[in-house]
């Protein structure tokens, strides 16, 4: 892969997505033996918006190449409450730092920020945009844990909002995957996802209840359902405790069942799942150092 | 010393304790030398209250080390307002770097944190718990500066709520020391803390007044007496002013009297006590650095 | 040049200053080739006060010279509100540190810092006070595009509380420069300013209109008008309006106009001009990084 700017997951090929993963997989093997790779970079991270785990990934993934970082910090504590544009402050940070990875609450802000800069780019989610990486780092976990050819993904949870599954539903159309979505009525996929999903000739079914498909499942990947969504507290408990599971509901799934969050859970997935082989969450967080080193490595 | 976690002070033996601090002093010799010893340790610093001190001592102390440090910023600007559980952000983080250094405002954090995952974490201070990185460096520089044997130690002010005093109240009784509690009646050391103290055979005394025993005392320890403690504000001013001291009070003091204080401070110690000979607070901080180092150096 | 601290411009001379700029020109032609400059150098952040360009070009600046920094944090996360002194802060962070830089919202805390502690501190601003690192980036920038001799400025906007602004002015009376103040009469430079720049023999004039003067000028340094100036909303809009520039307003400026703006700006540069070679303000914000690695280099 060689791109100026990491903007959405869609600019990536098959071939762009198997070589980073394929790099992030020789980081995963000795994340340390790579200190002497990148020794003078310097990676501004841009945070308009609170973060942690993309935060502290992406941070670790640079110092992990021998590089650092340069921390615009929160927008409370910088110039942009002055009134600043983002294209001015963009355009400020690319005379420091010899990349920017952006995060704004605005969808587009990481587009606009590529055009005014020539330092690399990297998206760490624009609102209800895009944040590539976590669709990388979830294909990475996805490739670890059940491959990538002949799989059955279901995705379960609050498909209306959540970008990751967007995002992930796209990228996943790139390879042989059987798509299964799990969700109440209310919160299905949006329209034009699933347009563009049956236009690349995915194999694509919706549901509403985990039971009609679990057992098919190699993995079973869960989001949070918000409050916010709902108008009424009542509502809200009634459907969210539908989309939960425990280590019950997992009897008849297949025993190498892989199961996935994006995190932070809340209560979406039951304490007792976190020892069974099928919990690769905090794996799956963890593939964020790897996968964004090979990001970095390859843009940098 | 060789712990998987430091969760408090009462874990050390007297023997773990001089392993540390006199590997500090090689540090604190010469602070620079060390930048080969730990060149790709990454050490996570998570702080979910205000601190200065201790954070930015633990920064230098891995950055000297040869290490760098991997921040989960404020609890503002991370994901830990949106609900995650301490630990699901201990396993997430444990991905990321080599260490883990915890500061939580609720007692017992860092055990729960040291039971969820598999690097070393030091707890740098859990609600009104355990600071042990505190002690060591309060008993380093009491060792610099009037040793650890046949020791005579004054600790006054609020005696009651401060982690910090019955910390080391408690890992002095592993050294030959003597020592007086002087406070108001409202803020004497708790029951449990004398009881134990008793236990361990202790040599303590209890005193209102610091004039009865301010002639002996090899060092005297210092804290503030916080506002909040007391309904009324003209009460507060009444104790605060008499557990104050300035130049006058150490008149019958000895020559060699070593004054301490955690800081910060905000007037127990008045400023005409700086320049003295008697005044370690600020060479207390700086230890931080040495004896912080020690303990990094030992856990990664 | 060889100060323990910098406080302000004035303690700078001529040569002092063309030291600066001179080394500064070296680390701007190949800011990567210094990493071996200064490997052990610990730089203390400690921003009282939000910023953006100041803290990330200083920690940029360190990090090229190999140096790393140890951050206090935002006052919110620290033990500031505590209510510790500045002079008790700096006492302790003197122990972790090489160096300090101190921006604070109190005029005259970087010299107060400075007589308490033994490292080089560095004033990043004093509230309406002195930011001299800004001085000589600025000095840097004109030596670079219109060269510091037989010099025609023009400094525009608000010159009444802008520090930057006075700085620049003083810093000027060191060159062979010609002087003009633009701005309504009401934001004219302060009388105390004026009478400095006239005891020291400067040539300076002072103007409501930009028009005036424009086609002599080799550089234009815009400054920001603040609403918060004003009583009312509607002579704040009909103010601003007449001291904003657009390419429009350049069309009888000489062809190698220089302009600058400390930034952020809101709207009183143009973006018409910002793709012209006018526009000298983003590559100003850029050289705040080879100037503070020349500053740290000459301190540390």
């Amino acid at each position: 892969m060689r791109h100026d700017h990491l903007i959405g997951a869609k600019q990536l090929s098959r071939a762009d997505i198997e070589s980073v993963l394929d790099r992030a997989a020789e980081f995963d093997a000795d994340p340390t033996a790579f200190a002497d790779a990148h020794p003078d970079a310097l990676l501004a991270l841009c945070f308009f918006e609170p973060s942690t785990r993309t935060k502290m990934s992406f941070e670790t993934a640079i110092k992990r190449l021998g590089g650092d970082t340069v921390d615009m910090g929160t927008v409370e504590s910088s110039s942009v409450k002055k009134g600043e544009s983002l294209a001015d402050t963009m355009r400020v940070v690319e005379g420091y730092a010899d990349g920017i990875v952006l995060r704004h609450p605005s969808e587009g802000a990481a587009r606009l920020a590529a055009e005014f800069v020539d330092v690399p780019v990297v998206n760490a989610g624009d609102g209800a945009g895009q944040h590539p990486s976590q669709t990388l780092l979830d294909l990475y976990t996805i490739r670890e844990n059940a491959g990538l050819d002949d799989l059955t993904v279901g995705v379960m949870g609050d498909l209306k909002y959540g970008r990751t599954v967007h995002s992930l539903a796209g990228a996943l159309t790139n390879f042989d995957a059987r798509m299964h979505f799990i969700s109440p009525e209310s919160l299905r996929l949006p329209r034009n996802v699933r347009f563009d999903l049956h236009e690349s000739g995915a194999v694509v079914k919706e549901h509403t209840d985990l039971d009609a498909v679990l057992e098919e499942l190699d993995v079973l990947y869960v989001t949070r359902i918000q409050r916010e969504r709902f108008p009424d507290e009542s509502e809200y408990r009634a459907v969210a405790g539908e989309y939960r599971i425990d280590a019950e509901t997992l009897a008849d799934a297949r025993d190498d069942l892989t199961v996935m969050h994006p995190l932070p859970r809340v209560d979406e997935i039951a304490p007792d799942i976190d020892d069974t082989d099928h919990a690769r969450y905090f794996e799956q967080a963890h593939s964020g150092v790897p996968v964004r080193m090979a990001l970095l490595d390859s843009m940098l």
